[in-house]
């Protein structure tokens, strides 16, 4: 189990980084949305390795196929399943690691948990495991914005300790992808793309933070008491390889402020609406959304595979020393932004429509 | 929807603030199980309301009533039902925020959403919602007791921007109640409480951390790829009221360090056991427990609801004022240690249960 | 697990036959419903122990109390528990049964299971379990009322060898609930109520055949391959104590035509709507309701506990005789008749938000 | 949704009848289990259409390729996806029903539903579906032959009113395989062979009933109350194209027995087991596995796509005739046999896989 993510919408992925291919599976898909394999591949492109000197440099093109549920050019309301092929797949840099653990990698627990594992391009632990949300993330970012003209856009908000100044107000995709580390703050991202140019001659690795909004949500989203819509996005997030800590809103610095300080008081707007004038509570309330922007923030740790010897020991039990072979990214953080954007519209996209399933019924 | 936790060891938690009660169906739970109320009641004691100076003076002694799934003592394999009945409950305290929202509760997200919300005591958005969890998790704690020796410990880590000193490997029950905010270093836990009373007396509140540790835990559990230890802990934790941010290991701040300063080195212990050196992953390796000690905090915001005026609006769309009567919380953090433990009992259970379920069946 | 049922609407029972009580939480129900306590008791009332001289004296007024989830009359949105205490407990009566297993009941079985069993009364085997069903199904179907004016009747269509004429398409409640067995053709209801009332004094025990119809559901209710509409229906009426065979339409009889023979043909009605002319399908094509009637049948077995004297075993692993003592119905069919009902608007209501969720976000 | 089946054992199928091909994806196979591409392709060689004279002449090889999950011939505990290529498309074949719909077929409800369908070749709705069933069912048998020796073998009972003498204790898969209409009555199967050769001429169809036994199931399998082994059956078969209506033990036949002529007195075998004199409970009690064999019956409606002419309505709300073109089963019985059995083996295999995950934890 744990391959499937969501209630109504509901994707399931499958495949390792090495072998047949990666894909997803979506079931509860609305009918009749217009898609094609190259809007998918859009957010695919963004993802995909080899795509700038500052990720790993693998040649996937990533190329997607629709295998089913798609039908002169619409949904069809059946599953849609899309395969990815693993195509420069070289698992020949894998062999030392077969038998000894990478640090801080999840080679030593799949051994733990199965017994087994598939040690090439670390099997199921890899990061192309997200090819199968991404594209399903395209697909309910369409719904989302067809239904309510939501637009989601992550953005590389900090790397080690550069920090990108940014306004999820007004920051727009182009911005994001003016430049190779997705940062819009272009002095910032300047500076981050050097430094990660630098560590990765030093066969090390970087982490940062992703910072995400989703605006125009539609008030209403997200189902009390589990399901609130920031312990799903949470969930979502903290799913992503590589994540270890999530904030929404004004996260954990808020916590350093009063309640008089902290709460986002309420007001009308032009249009008589009610809104909030400062927004700590990043879109959410009680678990559903407000119509304020969704902002969230997710911290990704430095790559584990490096280049550098570490001590590590071997599955068989023996200490050894490993300076890891392969291709991997110096930094994930730019690859991890579409990765984000996904799970995000994943989330709204099966909140949207378990509000139509629970509460449209008796009013529509 | 959303008011379901857990895969096969599954909870369902029902109830309002004010009304008939609230409680939860456990559902999974496995058989011949020695549980008794006494021992439900000792963590729902840690989470009552009106248990010392700092928290809300509503006096509940939310004393349960298991209705089912237990018999001669023993739990029967079959869906355990617990009930508290509300008691104290001033309704009439409620009837300005019946028209007026709080800034940053639930009140206006509800009406929203349903278009109609119980507003006495904050209905199901009330904290109150949390005694099924922490009833439920006092059986989960219980099994992971029983099974593998699993010792779970909660406490406050930080009020504000006092922030106490604690070590994670050795805390114990004692020292975490041995005082009312729950912070088991002690000289910090004094001026936590003054500044609690203190902001209590100007009708206003405080937020603050909760940190919380899972020793003994068994190496493999957690399920790639989205039902991951770390995202399920994420979304079990965001759930609860109030819950802004979610960290595990090294959490944001591990995000400055480089991949070769960050890794966890593994090491063979003197039992021939695979450890690491050092746990900046948390326990989690790939979303598996690794053995080590599952580290997480969890950011809290300060209590939306404060006796100081704030500017607002009426469900019916005219800008006020409201200064919230009723009685809350001035911090919930103390109050929060045992909701937190709950969650983290509930994951591993269920998770444990799961990896009985996928992976023992052919080895057993 | 095994005690939720549905996916949006979705419910979860607990409780056995002895001990505190019996109940059901229902999470996903539409908000800002009517419903009240007595509603809930007219379909608890068709299914209470003691309503007849052919059912089981024990004498149960199952009076139902709403917990959560409603307000003011009205549903919340958030989860609704009912709770129905038992009463009439005579555990001695079943001092017996604790030691010797009933034949072709489930004495035998919880133990393999769950290594250990509530014997008093059937624990959660008892039949009393289906009061959480019902209680939920009277809601279910209120909401299939008001959003399509759908009725759901179900009525004894055969005890042992006497078989009723009944016409789907014209049965009433009021032709129904006319007689005690729940058979609407008066004459051989007077047979069966005779015949039942023999067995019963000669301590044995009949089955039969409950058949249900839902009229006025909307077109397109189902999903598609694994929840097909026969397929859920199937499903619910499968786990109703005591049933053996599930039909739908032309059921097993249908497969004696050719399809020639055995194919609906479509015609347009008056209003253009596409129609059938026959209803062998009973109402559903492909997994999906297709606007016309659909008809079910269950086959119920007779009581597996009978006064009669059986060779049986002991838990310890003796052989023995059995006469079983306390208060059984020699017939379950009239009671049944409401259980079924239950569970086809479950089954339907379910479906129905679903279509919801998954269909009309893009169309609404 | 809806394409979704099982707790932890779980598949996912996908796929429409022409388009780029059919599938499934496993989650929760246990790992280590040995399992190849040929394995898969006895069973799905089995269901192929175009194996012989009475099936389809639509000739499609139906080879699976093992996309994900297995590495070095054993499973690896992730998503074992499996692909099946469209190969033998004759879409010109359906022009004429991509406006006519077929009468009991699931043309107009696909059409009600998802206001747009695929209709080549019947699309989601076809057959061809299966092919993810019975691919996944063939993992689901050896984990279930590995753990405890089941055998699960389905025949042919009844072909129209030609039935079979067959006897579920001793029937095997040799003599069910030894005809091309998998009627382990050989004389019986001639005839059938012969019937359905004839109503093939005549442009017609049949339909008739599948038997199938699973023996040395352990006990203790299926959950009560909602996931009784026989609800789960029930589902799992009446989700099979054609299907409707199940029995099991004694069905539709034994509710004409008294209680005491039809329970299953207990004995002590001669290992001391406790096991059943009779089994018209058909290897279940209380939804729970007794230990003996589980036998259970489906009835499938004559094939809904025949030669001959019958009126019916277009799509665009046209009265018609339609004479049905494209290459139909006859009879779809021989084929659907490999399906019930696939069915049946995977609700076994995920009950088999819950009971460890519920009931072991606490003993093992």
């Amino acid at each position: 189990m744990g391959n499937t993510f969501g209630h109504l919408f509901r994707i399931t992925t499958f495949g390792e980084s090495h072998g047949g291919g990666v894909g997803v599976t979506i079931d509860g898909c609305p009918p009749q949305l217009e898609i094609s394999e190259e809007e998918i591949q859009v957010d695919l492109d963004r993802r995909r390795p080899g795509q700038s000197k500052i990720t790993t440099p693998r040649r996937e093109t990533d190329t997607c196929e629709i295998i089913s549920g798609v039908f002169e050019g619409k949904t069809l309301g059946t599953p849609i399943s899309i395969l990815v092929r693993n195509k420069d797949a070289r698992s020949q840099d894998y062999n030392e690691m077969a038998v000894k653990y990478r640090p801080s990698h999840a080679d030593a627990t799949y051994d733990a948990k199965y017994g087994f594992r598939n040690w090439q391009g670390g099997g199921r632990s890899s990061a192309r495991e997200t090819i199968g949300r991404v594209a399903a993330g395209a697909i309910a970012k369409k719904i989302l914005k067809q239904v309510a003209g939501v637009e989601i856009i992550g953005y590389v908000k900090r790397i080690k300790d550069l920090e990108a100044v940014v306004d999820p107000e007004t920051v727009t995709l182009e911005q994001v992808e003016s430049n190779i580390v997705r940062c819009p703050d272009t002095d910032c991202a300047e500076k981050m793309i050097d430094l990660i140019d630098e560590i990765r001659k030093e066969k090390d690795s970087l982490g940062g933070v992703v910072e995400c909004v989703a605006r125009s949500v539609p008030r209403g989203l997200g189902d009390p008491v589990f399901d609130k819509l920031e312990a799903e996005l949470a969930k979502g997030v903290m799913s992503l390889p590589a994540s270890k800590g999530f904030e929404i809103g004004s996260g954990f610095a808020g916590t350093t402020m009063t309640g008089s300080e902290h709460n986002d008081e309420f007001y009308l707007d032009e249009q008589g609406e009610t809104r909030t004038r400062t927004n700590r509570s990043g879109g959410v309330q009680g678990g559903i959304s407000n119509g304020e922007n969704i902002v969230i923030r997710v911290a990704f740790k430095p790559t584990a595979t490096v280049g550098k010897e570490q001590r590590t020991v071997t599955k068989d039990g023996e200490e050894t020393i490993l300076a890891a072979k392969g291709r991997h990214d110096p930094c994930v953080l730019s690859r991890a932004v579409p990765m984000v954007e996904a799970m995000v519209a994943l989330v709204l996209c099966d909140r949207l429509l378990c509000q139509y399933g629970q509460c449209k019924v008796l009013s529509v």
